[in-house]
């Protein structure tokens, strides 16, 4: 609380405040911190619902409040939720859990004397906003990793486990989209020219960051396209492993079920008008020589042998 | 009708007056409440037809009329009709049967003495509308579950029932979305600056309950595409196991046919000239063992056996 | 051609003229109409092919031109066409068929003095419109109950019939969504307030009027969707039952074979070493009740035995 | 090259002067016919591109330029494109091939000596566009009636050749619908007011046109969502036939396997106590009918028999 | 460095500077050109990104920048970036590596002395732009081969190989939509007239430019809905195959289970009262041949013979 007091004496006396909150389950620090930069009520609340959808509100044309989504693998996706404000003189930003998403930022200011320290709070809004995007690159690279791998996998000889992972994967990519779409249109209504906040200079900026939004989203399109075409892909391998078995199991069947029948004629405890002089051992064989033969022919003719080249 | 009476006097006296009428049945009456508060005969009309279609329209821009649709888990899905009509001084919410979703509102004004007492009919129209949709989100959660739950199912041990419920899941997420997708119209409408009765105040805490029902919308939509994933996850799975089948008959056919072929020719009651050194029982044992180890060796060779592993 | 005579002396003499014609067949009938009431060419020309296209158009901001399509089931569906002219004193109709379906109007104009004999033609184009759209709501239900049907029939035991009656029922629900669509479309252009022939009074009945319109497409989406939902439905009945017939299969097959074989070898005419003590019934018939069990024990493992349940 | 200079003779002698061009393939002859007209340079080497996409484009508010798209059966779908050039006083149309697809416009011309003869070049190529939508509309019906020749073979004995079929009968449907589709945008710029050449009457008639171009779109889309549904149908017709095939074998197997097993067990030679009351023929025949029987009461209660009533 | 030096002697001496750099790897030199050119920090930044976006950006209504994405077949899809510099008085283009694919524009430039040697920057960046959007054309074509051959090898023996090549297909398809899409998004922008540096006589060509790049997604769009029905296709024929292998199956059970269990019951060795006239070969071997008569008959009623032509 003590640090409460020394941001309320802070205001005022620094052209941009910046002000990082690591976590957002302490309602009366936020309550706090809302009193002295008068943020306003209804984006406290959102701050503290961490589903809360990704989007831009302007409060009385003084106030901004961004939610956006940062994306990492830890090696599990993980969808980390902030809030922004801005502010006349500062920009504060709420991180759901403690963690360095925004170091990039933070040494663009320490190292980069340019623009970054020049220019006034939206730019450094769009600062934290780019590396949020920016964040989603190296996550979008990793999908494409994963379906690169299973698409191997789908090709090469497929087990269950294949498919579980790619619906996991294709259940990831929706949580992404869910969180980048959304993002994309927030970001939208900011480069536009309506928001008083943004100095046209930082708009170019910005609409690069709109930029790189969308070609995020361009990525997780494709990538559930091709999750779709991987399932596809999969369900033929399967059928296709199936006609593999089923023919093994014909040509057993056609092969032995008719030597069998012959080796049971000639099994048979009948009268039989003796001496016939084919019922004989070597007669026997060359009969059911001949039948396995004829069998085989007629089955390598409809190409089922070999089946890994035909099938 | 006595209460009809009190009803009739009470209007004027107060700054906000907030009627709500359980149960949509009884036509005197609602067209008695019509007639004191001077509402459009259409919006009557709709009133009484519990099908109808989420909207929200203005009638001589003096009164506003929405129906709305809310959801609750009991335990199947509920979805009951609520109408709303906002004028200048009274807000009326008819319910389709009598229940206590209003209840967050009732207590707020109890408990909050703030803003909900302070502000005019129109925060309170909002604030029904929000109860409204907030709503929605356990709901959401409750099919959330459900699809988690039917996703380790069909990744488990899917049986019939599984693609059964993964059906009704699917077709109660379609209601659903047919009863958010025109709110989320009927709210956009209202958010704008276009309905003189909301004060610009009030247009800010709408525009989140839009958030909140565009937030609704994005997670129906991926549940659909949940269920839609999952229904490829369970086909999979059938074929998956129709193959694991297979190959165990196979394998069995595979093994068992020739060597029934060799004790059948070794059965034969053929003439042989005697005594033939192979004739007996060792010999043809030794013949069967050489058989199946060679058809096991060349089904292990396709890596057909520990199916579950592979398969 | 007396009527069309008398139809010529009584325009102009009624604030509004309803006239409704049966058949569209006729030309020089259809073509006397027109120059007496001045409609456009083009109108006429397009009410003579009975597969118009839904749709209004204003002609000279004097004549409006509808055409709309009505839907019935006898029991079989029936999209007949109905074409509306609306002049600034007169509403003819054109029915493709005679028949009824204007009687929920015609009753309301002797049944109800009120505002149907008060208000000029746009409010009785419009009760016409209302009719037309109020008559897809038992259409739709029917097709809902349908689907209801089959969806049963698909969760019990689907025949190949169902497929087909699914195909159809989907293929009926095309026809329909191509009738209600362009309606729609054209109601919202009617209903904005560019069309002169339309007071703002009729408007408002005309907005309910396409908010059922919209009410019926939603309907009607999502039927579709249950219809596609069902398809994959069926295909995974048609898979899991293809599964249990293979079940059947392997078991009968992995329990007989071994035991075939294993009677076969008892059955070899070959000679061995006598007296083998092994070598009579009981020994033979405890080898296979022996192998049976092993058979059935690891086949009862893999959780094939009571198919229906787990399967 | 004497019929171009006659051509330059008469330009301008005319109030309206059509020129139709069959084949565009000998540049010199488009390029004088270019110059004569002071066509756009683009526009004539659109013309030479016979996989132009249908497009409208207005050069210096003078000349309009529109390429079409002919659809005809031959009894192939045949697309021919169609450039034509409208200016103030002339209507140019090039035809990929020679052929009469614009006879109707020149009967029209000739017989009907009303409006098309007093009119300007709008309306004539108007005329031009409608022959060219008004053809599609044979087309779009040869389609339907493939789709229902391949419906009833479906839901009759489908082959493997109707699939074949039926993919043909999208893939045309593909190219159609490239056709048509951006037929549709270019005629909907014409028919808004933004095209000085066209009078207001004349725009009447285009958005008739452009009424029919939407309903043949219609008919498309809902031809493409029937193949894709017929498709479904195939698959589960092949699963189906698949499951009576399988039913068969396995009623063959279920009965048959344990009959010969019998007859194996008493064709074994073992010693066994002499005399068994049971080892003769009557008994052996008892066991083995009893054994069917019970099989084939145990299938029946599975409702396999009468596979095509069931399934 | 010495070129760069040239560079900046040249500016301002031309009416039109044309700088094409090959590579954009090496930083220093893209950043001194970027100082002599005055272009947009970002837009330096963009060009090191060879996964960027295409799109259109102007900067301070002086700069335009354009990132595009060139297609050819070598013969494995290649798409390279380009970045397009249009200020005043120059183009520059930054080709990711060397090559030729902007001869035709240098071409255009040396030999046609007229249109692009007069006309001002603005057209020479169209030019580029064009050369870029009709390098589509052929990569176009060469997919629409590989689906031609594709489905000629579907509808004809298709192999596993083939669903592999098809989803390799589908997958280069979504990669040139991905870089198409957007292309046209940016042309789109371009030739609406808000770009002052394009001459509204340019914008009449990059609308025809604009035109092409919307036919090239068309082909696109139908390409990927033409592997989607491929993929139908090969999985019904996998289907279709499976059931050939099934009857094929099923018909030598259905033949010689009989069979077998015929020559089995002969084959008994119990006892039976002799002499029986029956009990003999000639009586076995009609039992036997009315049997399988019998089979072979029902298997043929039900259309199982000849199954290439049936099924």
């Amino acid at each position: 609380m003590d640090e409460l007091g020394l941001l309320e004496r802070m205001r005022g006396n620094w052209p941009v405040l910046w002000v990082n909150v690591d976590g957002v389950a302490h309602a009366p620090t936020i309550a706090e911190i809302g009193r002295i930069f008068g943020l306003h009520r209804l984006a406290l609340e959102d701050l503290g619902d961490v589903q809360q959808r990704p989007k831009a509100e302007v409060y009385d044309d003084e106030h901004l409040f961004i939610t956006a989504r940062m994306a990492r693998m830890t090696p599990a996706l993980d969808l980390e939720q902030m809030g922004i404000f801005l502010g006349s003189d500062f920009v504060i930003t709420f991180q759901e859990r403690p963690g360095d998403p925004l170091d990039p930022v933070r040494q663009r200011i320490r190292q980069n004397r340019g623009r970054i320290r020049r220019c006034g709070p939206d730019y450094l809004a769009y600062a934290v906003l780019d590396a949020i995007v920016d964040n989603y690159f190296p996550v979008a690279e990793a999908y494409a990793d994963m379906l690169d791998d299973l698409e191997e996998e789908v090709l090469g000889t497929p087990t269950r486990a294949t498919m579980g992972r790619l619906h996991g994967t294709r259940r990831e990519l929706m949580s992404l989209r869910r969180a980048v779409w959304p993002m994309r249109d927030a970001i939208t209504v900011l480069s536009r020219d309506q928001v008083p906040l943004f100095t046209p200079e930082t708009l170019v900026y910005l609409r690069d960051t709109q930029d790189h939004c969308i070609q995020v989203m361009d990525l997780l399109e494709s990538y559930r396209e091709l999750g779709s075409s991987l399932t596809d892909l999969y369900l033929s391998s399967v059928s296709n492993r199936m006609n593999e078995i089923m023919k093994v199991l014909t040509i057993f069947a056609a092969v032995f079920i008719p030597l069998s029948f012959i080796s049971g004629i000639f099994g048979m405890n009948v009268d039989h008008p003796d001496p016939v002089w084919w019922w004989n051992l070597p007669f026997a064989a060359g009969v059911m020589a001949g039948t396995a033969a004829l069998v085989l022919l007629w089955v390598a003719s409809r190409g089922w042998i070999g089946g890994g080249g035909r099938e």
